[in-house]
This record gives C-alpha cells, sequence and structure tokens, in this order.
C-alpha cells in the first residue's frame, strides 16, 4: 500500500509501498482510510519538535486525524464489523488502568498514539484497536469528518466541560476563533444557553464566529478586555476557554473570568503567571484541557450526524501530500487540508 | 463597652470605651463577644497592607474570628434568639445577589466584613446580620471555636472541596501544617478516606500532624517532592492543597498532582508560574480558595460538635490585648490566640 | 384597588374593592399587578380541594401565577427598585433555613405562598417579598411571562434536573404535551442537545410539539411504548419526563426508562408502584419534581428574554375573571389565561 | 480439578472432577481459588428461581463470590500476572459498550456473570476475564475478602452514592443491620462524616451495630419511624438506604426521608407503591441500586487494606460444601460462609 513517511527531520515527508497491515492480535482493527487530516503538529514533528518527547523510530507513517472503513478485525473485537464507517480516537489504550476503566481514557497509562509515536493515516491502511474505533452515522463520510478526531475533539472536551457549569444567562467566552474556535462555538450552541462571546483578532474570523452560531464578535484590538468586562457587567465571563495560550491570553483570559469562574486553557504557548493572592481572593480556577475521551468522540459524532457541527475541509489526493503541507505552511488551507488515498 | 481598635497604622491598637452597638435594621443581630481570635491578618492591618483595600476608616475595632452570645435581634431575625450560643461567619452578606442565592455567600456583591472594613470583635459587642449567626452545639464554648470562623473555615472549604472527588485508595497531600493545615488534617480525616500525606519544614508539626491523623509526615528538607512522587507510585497525589503559597511551594505542589489532578492553592505569597503546555498535556487544574460559606460553617460546628475538629488555644484577657498580638508576633503562641472580654 | 377573591367553596369567586397592600417590612415589596395566569389549581382552590392543606382564612384573593412593575419597596429591598418589572417566585422564603441557604428555596421551612395561603396577584397589587422578585428583561412585558412562574417553572426545573445528564446521543422521552410540555420542550431545546422524542394522545399537540422542537411525536396510541424502544435500540431513554401521573403514565415511563436511567415525575394522580427488584437489577431512579427555585426562575428568565422560550396566552380584564375561569374550565382556552388589571 | 456443581434443580449440589479451565482468549485469566463465598442466592438457585433468568446449561459450577490467585494468563492480559492475589468482580465485561466506556461496567451490554449463567468458583480453579480481576493488597487473603465481590460490592456501591450528597450534619438512616447492612455501616464511617442511625428488629445486631460505628442503633418495633423523625428534628433524613426491601420498609423508609432526600433501594422484594403527589410535593428520589463497578470494588479493597472494613467468616473446606449450605439455610452462620478448596 501507499504510504508517506518521516525518513528523517528537517526532511521533506516521502510516499512508499509498504506492505499493509494485518491483524495479529485479538482486538486489533484494520482500517482502510477514508480521510486523513493534514495539522499544524506534523509541520512540527518534520521540523524535529516531537523527535524526544515521541521517541518514534525513522521512517514511520505520519498522521493522526483518521477516518474511513474497517477492513479487517481481531477475534475478540465486538463492537465494529468490517464494512462499518468509523473515525478513530487518536489514542490506542489499554482499557484496564484505573484512568481508562473510569472513561478517562486520555490519561491512560499505557498508550500509543499512531501518527506520533507508532505507524499513522498517511496512508491507505492503518492497525489501529477496537477501543479507538467509533462508528459513525451514515450519513457522514470518513473525509468530512476526519479532522475532527484531534482538534475537533479537543474543542469538543473543552467546551462540554465548561457547558457543564454553565446557566442560561451566564456567560461564556473564547478566545480564538480559528480551527479550533469555529468547532468550539458550534459546540457552545449546541451544549449551553449561556451567551457566547467570541474574541479574535481577524474581523473576518469573527464575522465566521457570529455567522456559525457567536453571539458576539469582540475585536481583538486592546480593548477587548474591557469590552468583555462591559459586556459583562463588570464581572467577568463565568468560564473562559483560552484556544490560543500566547501573546498575552492567558492574563487577558484571567482579567475576564467572573469570581468564581474557570479560565480554561486549551491553546498553548506562554506560562499563566498569576499571583497566587488573586486566586485566592477570587476563588478562580485555571482549567487544563487535553484531548477530549473516547466517549467525548462518540457525543461528538453524534453532533456532527445530527448536522450540529460541520468543517469547512480542502481535500488532496494522498499522492499530493506535499501541496497540502506547503499550502498549509503558507496559510492557504480554509479550514482543514484532508489527505485522500 | 470595652473595644480595642486601630487608631492609626504603624501604631499600637488602642482599648477604649465606646457605645454597646445597638439593633437599627431588621436583620440585625448584637453579639456579645465570648472569644475573639487573634489572626496574623490582624498584624498586617496594623502595618496598613490592607488600609487600601479595605477603605476602612479610622479608628475601628479590629477581630474577624467572632463567638459569643446573642444579645439582641432585629424584628426579622428568625434563625437566632437571645441567649443562642454562635459562631460568626466573617462575613455580612445581602442574601439576596445570584451568589448568594446558590450558598455561595462569600462572593456576595454587597458584603461587608467585621474587624476589616467595619467594626469587629476586639470588644464586648458586635454587630452583625442574622445571615452571620450559626448557632453552635451545647457543647461547644465560644472561646473554644472562635477561631474557626475563618482560619478554620479556609481550610475547611478547601478540604472539603478536594474530598468530593477523593475515593479510598487516591491520595491528599497537604503542603504545610500550621494553623490552616492542623485544622485541614482534621477536616480531611473526617470527609476522606483517602490516604493524608502532609509536608512541613518543622520535624515537630509532622508530629503533631500525624498525632492528629495524617498517614504520611514528609519533611521538606529538598528530596520531599521525590519523595511524595516515591509515595505515589511515580504519579503524584489526586490533590494537592498547598497552604504555603510561597517559598517554591507552588512550583512544587503542581510537580506533586497527578495527571487529571489538582492543585488547590489556599496560602499565598508567591506567583503559580506554569508553561500551558504542562496544564494541557497533564490536564490538571489549579483552584482558588477563598474562606467557606455559611453553610461550610455549619458543617464545620457539626464536626466540633462530633469531637472531629479541635483547637488549641492560648487565651488571654481582652485587656491583655497587646501581650496576645506581641506573642504571635513573636512565635510564642501554640494554637490560636483568643482575647476573652 | 380591585381584587378577586375566594369567599366561599363551592362558589363563584367575587370582585371587590379593597385596601392597596403597604409596605411595613424592611423587604417587603408592593407589586403592581402586570397579569396573573389563570391555573387549573384555581379550579381545584374554589372546589375546596386545597382547604385543608393552605388552612388559608376566607375570604383571600386568588392566583399565583404574577408579574408586573415594583410600586413600593421596603427599607432593606436591594435588588429591585421602583418601576422595575418584575415575575414573582410562587413562594416568600425566609432566607435563613438551610435549605434558602443552599439555593434550594422551594424547601424553605418557613415560606408563604401567595394566592394559595395568603393574598394573591389576581387584583391590581400584591404584597410579597424581595426574595421573590426577578427583574425582567425590557423586552419581556409582565402580561406575557406571568404564566411562566409556576407551570413554567416547573417545567424548567425538571427538565433543566434531566439536561444536567444528559449527552449528544442521549434520548429524552417527555411524556405529555400540554402546558408544561409545551414549556418542557423550549426548555430542553435550549439546554441539551439529547434527541426528544414527546408522547400525547392528541396529534395535534404532537403536531404543535415537533413544531417547536420535538424530533420526534410519538401518538399515545397504546403502541406508544414499543415506538419509543424502537426508536432507542430496545434500550428505552436516560431520561423520561412524564407531565401526566395519570392514567397508567407511571409504569409506562417506567417501562421506557433505560437501565441506570431516570423516570422523573412532574404530573401527579396515580401511585407509582414498581417491584423493588425492577429498580434494583436496572438500577433506574425515581425522580420527584418540585416548583423551581429563584434562581431556576431567573435562568428561565434569560431564556424568554432570548426568545427561545414562548408561551401563547389569551388575556382577559381583571373584572372579566369569570370568564377566563370559565373558559379554562370548557377547555376553551389555547395556552394560558391571563388576567389584566 | 475439584468442582461443586449443580446438575438439577431442587437436587443437592454434587463434587465432581473437571479439567482445569484453560487460558484460551487474550484477556483470560485462570484463578486459583483462594475463597469462594456461600451466599443466599445459591440456595435460591438451587431452588430454580434464576433458571429462566440465567438460561444457564446444567451442569454447571456454581460460586459468585470469589478470590484467589492468578494461576495463568492470556496474552494481551497487562493488569495482573501470575501468582497475583485477586478478588474477582463477579461480572465478565466487553470494555467496549457505551457503559463499559463510562466505567458503569456493570451496566455492560454483553456481561457474563460466573456462577450465575457461566462456571462460578466453587472449585479449584476458576476461568474470567483480565477486566475483572483485582489485586488485593498483601495483608489482605483471598479467603477472607472473597464475600466482598458481590454482597459486599453492592453495600459500598450504594453508601458510597449516598456518601457523596451528605454533609456534616446530615443523618443517613440504614434499614437492616444483617450481611449487607455490617459492610454498609463500615463503608459508611469511612466516606461521611454523617449521623448513622441504623435500623433492625434484632437488638443484638443493634449491638453489633453500635460496636462497628453506628451512631445510634433503634429498634424496629413499630415505633422506629418516629423514633427516627425525632432523632432528626422532625424532617426525616437526608438519605435512607434500605437493605430489606420487604415487609413494610419501603414505605416506611420512604416515610424517613426528608424533603429533596433520597430513598435508595438495595434489598428486594415488595412493591416501591407511593403516590406521585407525594414524590411531587416533598421532591423526595427513590434510587435503584445494582452490584458496584470495577472501580467501587478496586475502593472497596482500599478499603480492606486499610483495616476499615473487615468481614466475619465461618470457613469450610470444598470438600464440605454441603454442610456450609446446610448451615447457611438453617441460620447457622455468623457472618459469611466461605469454601476453601
Amino acid at each position: 500500500m501507499k504510504a508517506v513517511r518521516v525518513t528523517g527531520y528537517h526532511q521533506k515527508l516521502e510516499l512508499t509501498e509498504l506492505d499493509k497491515p494485518e491483524v495479529t492480535g485479538p482486538h486489533d482493527v484494520v482500517v482502510k482510510i477514508g480521510g486523513a487530516g493534514v495539522c499544524r503538529t506534523d509541520l512540527h514533528i518534520l521540523e524535529g519538535q516531537w523527535a524526544e518527547k515521541s521517541q518514534v523510530q525513522l521512517p514511520y507513517t505520519i498522521g493522526h486525524e483518521n477516518a474511513g472503513w474497517v477492513d479487517a478485525v481481531g477475534s475478540a473485537v465486538t463492537n465494529v464489523a468490517v464494512g462499518d464507517k468509523v473515525i478513530l480516537h487518536p489514542l490506542i489504550t489499554c482499557g484496564l488502568c484505573r484512568a481508562c476503566r473510569f472513561g478517562d481514557d486520555v490519561h491512560c497509562e499505557n498508550s500509543a498514539f499512531p501518527g506520533i509515536d507508532t505507524n499513522g493515516g498517511y496512508a491507505e491502511y492503518l492497525k489501529t484497536s477496537a477501543r479507538s474505533c467509533v462508528k459513525i452515522d451514515d450519513a457522514l463520510e470518513p473525509a468530512d469528518v476526519a479532522a475532527l478526531a484531534d482538534a475537533g475533539l479537543t474543542a469538543y472536551h473543552a467546551v462540554a466541560k465548561a457547558a457543564r457549569r454553565l446557566h442560561p444567562g451566564d456567560r461564556l467566552v473564547m478566545i480564538g476563533s480559528g480551527g479550533l474556535g469555529h468547532i468550539g462555538i458550534q459546540v457552545a450552541k449546541a451544549l449551553t444557553p449561556a451567551e457566547l462571546i467570541v474574541i479574535d483578532r481577524n474581523p473576518d474570523a469573527l464575522k465566521l464566529a457570529e455567522s456559525i452560531g457567536a453571539d458576539r464578535g469582540v475585536l481583538a484590538d486592546g480593548s477587548h478586555v474591557e469590552q468583555v468586562l462591559e459586556l459583562t457587567g463588570g464581572h467577568g465571563a463565568e468560564v473562559v476557554v483560552d484556544f490560543v495560550g500566547e501573546n498575552g491570553s492567558t492574563k487577558e483570559g484571567l482579567a475576564m473570568t467572573r469570581r468564581a469562574g474557570d479560565y480554561s486553557v486549551v491553546g498553548y504557548g506562554e506560562n499563566v503567571d498569576v499571583p497566587t493572592i488573586d486566586l485566592v481572593s477570587t476563588e478562580v480556577n485555571v482549567i487544563g484541557n487535553l484531548v477530549g475521551s473516547y466517549n467525548d468522540l462518540v457525543e461528538l459524532m453524534a453532533l456532527a450526524a445530527a448536522g450540529r457541527v460541520t468543517l469547512h475541509t480542502q481535500k488532496y489526493a494522498l499522492e499530493d501530500f506535499q501541496g497540502a503541507v506547503d499550502d498549509l505552511d503558507n496559510g492557504r488551507v480554509r479550514g482543514r487540508a484532508i489527505l485522500i488515498p
């Protein structure tokens, strides 16, 4: 089969011919890839930023946002069958550690991460586990939802956590209306009646935000913290979800959080640097967010099947991987780039 | 009546004779003070550290940890009657704002704080509100519980929040086994079966900690983070409650927190300064803690009545306020100093 | 002022002239009535069904769903001012008991209930407490929202409780699409993405249900339990909210509830009669529901202000109270009958 | 190996020689039995009460409360190793359905139940799944804890659920201080500071209850409902856990439940039969309880390892199964009967 591989850092990806993966273990599932998202993390991998963390052996196949059709299953697989349309949770988890047993499988003590530390989805086939397969609705196509597997799932997870504490009349602020924010807005509208205020530096991003459900767009022009305070009666919002995490967004995010509220971090880059006296006197929480769980992905797919979360995609043939990577690197992708084998 | 007042910053407190406060509003309650805790915050007030924040007019009566007997009540008071033994929640709250209506009265939008921004309890009588009065069990004496009104209530609030997410087999780490930690340990033993690990620099404080319920004392000798990791299978604790908040405790606290765990800040001094990437990749939360609510104080008094939380006190006559303040300032108080009118 | 009073059971209501109520206590609020809902409970009061329970002294003014404008306030009222548009929580609560302090004010130990056990809102003015006044948005009119004060609030409370445990992909079944169900449907669409299945015996009610958001209407024709099981993969729904509570709806409701699900009772009439072995082997819960809290009413008004909950009303002049009562009794009211002084 | 089997209903169990079970699947675990609890359910099985429900093929090996040592493991087993001491969760679950993925594995859609519908633990060896094995502390012996696997786990689950909503000062009532109640009391003391009131008809059972932690024993002599109301200020308890479920306990349990409280059913026999108006006007919930989850069992074993839950056992050689069964049937077992191969 065809596969696109990392053969060395600071080098271009290479298309090669590999043996199709085979089921060897009882929970193995081989998936025929229908679409693989091209993510900024893939660029970082090529730059070697993940080399030490992942300890992956080169060469390997890249691609961690995958969806397709079940091609073969191991003997113990009961949740999917050959032919099923599936999206793949980004982690392969053990199902036996305490975190897995609680449904917090992203904190699995024995996980693998296809596309990061083992072979991923820029290929015709991918081997994963039954525990990673989420069946999707007949109405959905793998290539259309693949990018929800990681980026979308992260946004879903953070916003769903926020929604659990929001009531009608409360305010939810989102910092950043890019890829994740775009999904976050749609998820927020589906999960909570709280007023949604979205902040971005780009007026076009705000227009898009308002068109998909944001109640208010606020331009990040230096007056945005003040504007949000004004929109919230001087109190700030019950929850602020920060999809940026750099260029001062953390200080601003905390400044826009109401007493006893949550400042929820998704994007990363800078440090959260806050006096303990401020945390204590306002009783504000700083909430960390990783990608969502398997169950989160099932729920996100339910929203997608109901037409409540959609994603703009730009499709490329697998062989045109370099075009997709270059377009992403040069800001020429609207929505998400998807490779189609 | 006698009252001890702040007459100027960087000056000694003064004992004066004042008119006894009178009930004027329908929810007013006048309390005959049975005991008033002498707190480190009182020293800070005298140093002027609270002048700007509180905007209090001098002279005024200091003392924010108060208990006693109801002496007079306004026309709308239904929860206490003359003669009742009471401990006073440190805040006077409105009961009408949304926070009050949810039971989060410490976030009341219209509160007053006797001893900080209005007359407090270093006196024979104090005027407060029906909303601040918690009846205490016959078996308890005001002078014995007064110091639970603020310091104890803060410890209760943070530990009760932690207990809500702890299961048998989990670990709770407390940094600091001083005044608050001492209460925190007793509250933890009453509220959660989680294993309790207490860290302090003082071997005597650790001995005391173990004698009142800590499962493990760890000396803060530079190897304590490593020791805690070893005691927790390399994972860290599900919750770390930090009663110190300075001298590096925040970094250490976060380093001892398990993935998806809570690092909970009570003490203050330094900044929490943590890379967003760490919050995101571990999904750790930083939890702020203010003093507890009225209902928290009711619950703490239930524990005190059951003999599950006790406090060592060193009593002084009200007239000997200077002795109490000096002893506190010079580290000569074991437990809490209490003024008795 | 004009007021419509119960002067005897099994007699008609009488319009009389009374003194306008005056502020006497510090938390009193006198409200100029803008609209008072005519409720089936009012018919029951006239039939004497509430006589023993309420112990009310005749004559008294009926009407427990009220909204209007603040006309006068007591000295301690800080949350509303003269001229404010308000809807009134049906209970006058003490604010001092433990239930009130937790925000569960409907379980207040010292409450009064205007229109049931003290003078209500079929009048030009009503005296209530600051604790019962919820300011409404400029865009809302008292006469349009009055009926949300009790019937709507009950539906909101039950559905909001259900929404807290529902995820995308889950199912919520509502039995009964009448007055409460009508509000319940709108609330459900605002609060949860769960699929909403509504059951009613009336095909027109189902059409209306679908037009305001129900995903599926199921005719209660005897096959409805089976139909719901089929729609839920044979499992039943995660939550069933029963607005009927009679004519077999409780057995049917339980039969449509999924393992580990909630059967939530709002309507009443018959007994819930279920073998303990069934509760134990399926781990199903039976959830009781009273009217909502003050905070619930604030949230419902936020939904109303956002246009997400609306109510069809049929308005009558106060003097025409008999027409309204007769129309209700004879099934001639579409939506809710409202008296306007 | 030796095994005790059901060969026909209304017949005695038979000891036979069978092949030792072997690992065939990747998640299989063969356990050398250290102790198997003899439970009243085993008597009911012999009476044929479970024949239709379980659809089990005769003959088969009985015994559903099992603990021992891991003897052999399948290729995919990572959580236990040969030689580990383990207690076995009563169900073999799939790990792939939504319930399993949430940690609610007792609601698994594809489970088996050794001792009920497949071979159980009255034998030298038992085959189960890795998902059912909980490692126990070195200090615990399989024969001492085996009976916690089902009866104890049920009590733990119900009480842990109750503890989540109880605060200091609240009351927890338990009806029945027999086998489950005995564990329930110890669990309650470990998990919640709420005052514990235990009701039983047997004065000796109450003495035992008080000796292991009950704050108050109340004799079920006909005045017990009144007594509990008196002990709770006329309000009833925040939670009532009913381990009996027959002979009128359900009506009594509801009568002792406070407004907005939970009546929690564990024992079964009669019907819960309650007017909907009562559920609605008091907002009381009826909570169903099945056996606990895998994670519950891990937590219960943490309590056992800490010496906070102990069980009195009466041990019999496996060959003496008939003696154990007869003793149980004739009320001659104190605590739990355990078969030791």
